[in-house]
């Protein structure tokens, strides 16, 4: 099965360069100036357009449990409407709950996901600790092709992680080559100032960001990235919403630490003024965690963005519709937390990042792909246009424009947090293992022709992370 | 009782001019040119001598119960010894052990400091948490003259306080108008970094200060920083030892947050080389938390007190002596931690500081006792040779030289960590209650003649943390 | 001539107190409680009222001739609007025109000045460089009085300083104990963008601005300090305006750098959106150097006001009137630069820095009145309430509102770029030289009553600079 | 004419793999696992060796002329050095002296460069500014295939460039789509400290790191990177030697702006205690500009490397020897300033970075080769091991070891700062143009078989920074 995209530009996160791709049976095969079409071979018109790696989003959460409600969008759709986005892959959370067995919940999360249309992997959490969940997390590393865990250090008297088990699970993954992520907040300060909120008669959404404001993120974000600087292993932000994380990673970095950041997009275009709208669903349809950051934020992200502070971006993809955001009518902390973006993301960020002139193309193909492919393990296997690399393609069209909306989009949500925006520049095609899958604005996906992708332990990064704490062992002092 | 010292020049903080100073029944009563010598006066010749606010040391641990044995130097010695440096007023601290009532081990360590010969206060320590706690708080504020509590980041299994400790603490202080003072470092590293060193047979002296490095202290002080942000409290550091902490603090005030940082003389003028010296019971010695730091952060730390980042100077004075510090031969982490210094720190800090050029004279007296008497809310009565404050006064021969050493010390200790160190610049006469309390020399002192000093509530600066507050009152968005 | 204050609070920079206050001769001979009149003495209510040093303003402008025209605003006549605004001595600039002889310059100024009602006091400029300015330098300091230098790192083709004058100048002030400041904008790129804007059809003032964006005052700030680094001088900057510059200050600083900053009410209050006024009237009355800086710098710079990064409040008060903004009308860069000030600028400070709780009253005192007393050399005698202090003080109701408006102030000018504001805080009585010159809303001034004030070479910084150099003189190599 | 290497291992900047790379006429033309040997094929076994870019060292001085004599290294002998080194291309400059025609000079290097053995490239400086120097820019632009014009801010009287020729050239240089870099150091401060030092008896070569200290170059690299911001230009900054400059170009890059920072593997490794040794000739032969620094900066490097701040590294290859140093025997202002390294660099790198485990090999490849080719616009043509590249290569063995001496290196100097140093890790071959010319330690070189490479302008950066500023252009408001 082949397919050629002919006359369009490669753009990759090293190079852009006017050249035909061909694919064959999922896998890129050449790719060069003014290549012949083989016999067979459907031909896609790439004239005028950039041919770029597929999207990955490294931080989803289809159908999640959560708040006593589950997120409405599934595996199915959601990686649905990422492809109509450009999106290819995505990577979701295994979310066990305290006490529960890592393996099984990861069980659990790999038969949900057996109906998504595009390829996908897990990142797991660890909410909890003692010996097993050290075990299991072997097993998911050497078994299960997961080489990253996720922390969150929010949401007390939930999945919070106390220090102890940040301490334990990031020794662990620095044994097993794996990657620590976190969520960071400091769910302590959380959970006071939403108790001091309700006491003052600040019930409604408004509150949300004031329950969770800037210092809070930056306070987590320090001790993260102390915790990890102390034990010698690298680490990964989730999605890091303001100056306060950013300066932190940018200190770290700075200082040699390997430390990584994903900002979403959502914090990079929307402001707190959202939470004071008259409206209450509006206010409500935008609580998520971290908040929406008081202006001035905005800036900051795409500035890190820029300079490589950050370097991936992600949704935190997490559908919740009117009615479940209604559980918290009376009460701002019981308001299911999340919002859409898997579909709208790609253009959010090119209209954003490259119109501007913030962003090269090339370094929006990093910040859309290529990095979290290299963070994560699975480059250039993904993230790259490039022989042997797996045909998740997406072809742009930055002349084309979009207007985003609930009703229209294939996001499984009733609301859009980027509603009436019109973009320049959107897919015009994208490609999954080898087949157009979105072309010219219609879905052609296959319930289950999504694969689960295995990330081996070990990335580049280990290569010097191992041979800097071989080379700063201490030795005893020899004394009588 | 008249006192008249004659012929100095007057070193304040503000200013220097010279002048007479009479001081009559404990209290200073005039400052000016040529004053005639009332009848019966004693007079002191102050030519040639600096006539300054006496030290204060806001840190100290006079016969502190302490990882199984007992600080050697009590209330009586250790103010003595610090009056023959220039010291005239200690803030000691009480520490309850946990679920001990507050008040309960405050009586304690009054009775203790009964037979003190210099004036003396106290911080209390919040080592945990319930109702009681936050009474007992009340009650030592509006009853006892209490206006600072301390909080233990370190020291996990035993006093330290846990994050939900700190909150709740912070806000009670707020409420009373109190300042929190933090011990920073995270004890929760800290105790996973003190089991990995013993497990890799790094039993000694040296693996101390592996076991809590800079970004440990780093990590607790931003965090600290950060929960008082956002529970709009002022706070104060007490021995802030390294650049990780200074960063953070230097931060916090470039914000406009009310912090305030204390620094050991110990820190400034030492590094960490003393742990890996051959000599286990000189390195022993040394033991204490934060431990000294690698070159480079005394640097760090003397620019943050020249430039205001650090206010206060002190010597977290808590003496064992060499049998004690043995408890630890086999294992690091049980030698008692401690080092001494309240009757060195004036010395060290002239020698250091003003000799080099790093501080005035004035900045001296800021950072040895106005900046603590501020902070502390006993301004002017202490920390200014001024009309109507109490006579303690040091008048200093910036001519003479001494040698620090354990053998002629005062303190009662077997150990100096400035051993042999010859500084320019030293007292010639204390005068504490306005009387002569060293001279030439000579101790003349008197058990019991210390005062507990109470220190009222609602220092100056509340005055505007309290308008900052109510101007950043939160209100509820109005809705249908 | 007594004058008795009674029943007031006395605020100082270091402590607040309820006392009386005793002026005789134009001094304070008495603080205390309770007070006796003396008999004869002229005795004024304080009773709800805070007794404060009189404001210093350390940048004015008075009756300059700059730009083809010469100020509006004189120093009888602004002299008279500082005490109506509590402000009771100015320090105004002897601006030489490059090649002019300081000395003759000097002259000129101080006839100018002889009718003043208040007290003041002179920097004096250098705009270029020869052996006979380093002799005049020395002649201004011995003699006349004069202890800082200002130079223009802006105002390319006029008085901009180059670096090699920049060099020059710094070392002498360091030779003569005096403080070099600087007005830190890069000259060279103002007067290059101005070019460019103007070619591009951007004539109005909103292209002022952008004709010295803050990057171009960061510059400036930064290379100044260097330059002082380099030569182991102190250094003032003038109007710090924006993030750029008071960033740069605050690094300096935290390297134990003797830096200080001073900053404009308009710049804390006001931002560039005045330049995009339709009324061109209304945007060129805002026409000043550096510029009202965009929505974002005034917290910044209230941050470093509250953090200690700049310590003085000033108003660059140089009035134009519209006729004379009238010049520029079809060139921004012919717009006289300047606005007025000098009477609004303690009403302001209180109402932003008390009223909102960013700063205390002690705190209001220092930066409205002490710290510039200091730094310039003339605390105690000014900048004081105590015995010995000249008797120039203002007596405050916090309680009292008043509307800052054109048609209402003593500034002679037709505009007021706080048109319009009430502020709630401002001066009921002003006392200078221990009369009352400004009562109820009444001036009662002498023409010519102000006298010139010496300032003092060797501020006590001088003591640690000093020896500071003296310990860090590099010595050669032996070598055969 | 084909190569094939094989069974190595394929280290690029953005990935590793085992792969075999066939070389043909010069150009790789497959890489790939197990390639079959075409006929006639030369075949080198790589095995255990690792197969990377060929180094490009962007800052060589190839037979200077200088200070009144000329650099002993020419381009055959330099590029012949380099090729033992590792390095297969090298980027060297034009230095027109003030008022040559910029035309003129660049074609004599280019005859003196014609011997060259390796692929080579120009940077063209410019030291004054008229109409025909930005003329003769555009030429050097559009039709020689320059795209870097070098700036020096130091040497007064003799090549530095003022403010008004960096503003006009930097403009320039946006025109063209060219990159402008610059050597920071502040030349007056510098020629201030050189005269003083020597006016005080200092005239030897430790006099040479005081007249040039850190932050006579901070200034700089702050002077020219506020510049490029005012103008919309990027940056690049050649020998970065401090932290100063260091944090300049963080804060730059971390505000979104476009700067890039060289580090030469000397400032990397030495400190300036090398400049008091001593033996003069020692000292002297260390000399060069910006100087070594004291101990610390060298860290700050490493970590700046490490969290990319700094892309590039480079030598300043600059051969004096002993008896042209000694010109400065009396004066240390008249030593030839420069040092050697184009053939110790890669080793260097390799030794210190990778085997500390403070690079990866993929990132060692970047700060070696492909951020070089990237920012300079020859990649994927330099740079770059993958098809179509040129056939630049080193076969780099990890195992071997290897000792820097002057005894032994190819370099023409009589000195090498790395005297003694034994590295592990060195090429076991160099392959230039498909060709091995270095192989078991032994030159295979031909003169002149060096080629001269065009590089375009516009690299894809500009791409964004003209996006940038076309969205920044400013608008006249309108007004009546």
């Amino acid at each position: 099965m082949a397919l050629m995209i002919k006359g369009g530009t490669v753009v990759n996160a090293d190079q852009t360069l006017k050249a035909d791709v061909l694919c064959v049976d999922g896998k890129i095969v050449q790719v060069g100036a003014d290549l012949p079409v083989p016999a067979g071979a459907e031909v896609v018109d790439a004239g005028g357009l950039y041919v770029m790696p597929g999207g990955i989003d490294p931080h989803t959460h289809m159908q999640l449990p959560f708040m006593g409600t589950v997120a409405t969008e599934d595996f199915y759709t959601g990686t649905a409407a990422g492809l109509a986005g450009g999106t290819t892959m995505i990577i979701d959370f295994v979310i066990p709950n305290p006490q529960q067995p890592l393996m099984e919940a990861y069980q659990t999360w790999r038969e949900w996901a057996a109906k998504a249309v595009s390829d996908y992997s897990f990142h797991v959490a660890v909410t909890w600790w003692d010996d097993s969940v050290g075990s299991d997390m072997e097993r998911l590393v050497k078994e299960e092709g997961v080489n990253s865990f996720k922390h969150f250090m929010a949401y007390k008297n939930a999945i919070m992680a106390e220090d102890e088990t940040l301490v334990n699970s990031f020794s662990r993954c620095l044994e097993l080559g794996a990657m620590p992520t976190v969520h960071a907040e400091n769910g302590e300060l959380v959970y006071h100032l939403q108790r001091k909120l309700i006491a003052m008669g600040l019930t409604g959404p408004e509150a949300h960001p004031l329950s969770r404001p800037s210092e809070v993120e930056g306070e987590a974000a320090n001790r993260a990235i102390r915790i990890a600087q102390s034990l010698g292993v690298p680490l990964y932000l989730v999605h890091v919403s303001c100056k306060e994380a950013v300066d932190e990673i940018a200190r770290a970095r700075h200082e040699g630490q390997r430390v990584y950041g994903e900002v979403l997009a959502g914090h990079l275009e929307l402001d707190d003024s959202v939470y004071r709208n008259k409206d209450w669903e509006f206010a409500a349809a935008h609580v998520m965690s971290p908040p929406f950051r008081p202006k001035g934020h905005q800036e900051v992200l795409w500035k890190a963005l820029q300079g490589g502070t950050l370097q991936t971006t992600a949704t935190d993809h997490c559908c919740f519709c009117a009615d479940q955001k209604a559980m918290g009518r009376n009460d701002f902390s019981r308001i299911p937390n999340g919002t859409a973006g898997v579909e709208d993301r790609m253009m959010v960020l090119w209209d954003s990042g490259v119109n501007s002139g913030r962003l090269t193309m090339n370094e929006f193909v990093a910040v859309t792909s290529t990095n979290a492919a290299k963070i994560f393990n699975v480059y250039p296997q993904k993230g790259s246009v490039s022989v042997g690399a797996d045909a998740d393609i997406v072809l742009w069209d930055p002349a084309a424009s979009h207007t985003l909306s609930a009703k229209t989009h294939h996001q499984n949500i009733d609301f859009n947090i980027f509603e009436g925006r019109t973009v320049q520049g959107k897919p015009a095609y994208t490609i999954s293992q080898g087949k157009v899958v979105f072309a010219n604005g219609e879905l052609k996906v296959e319930r289950g022709a999504g694969r689960y992708i295995k990330r081996p332990a070990f990335p580049n990064i280990y290569e010097a992370v191992e041979r800097y704490n071989r080379t700063h062992v201490p030795v005893p002092v020899e004394r009588d």
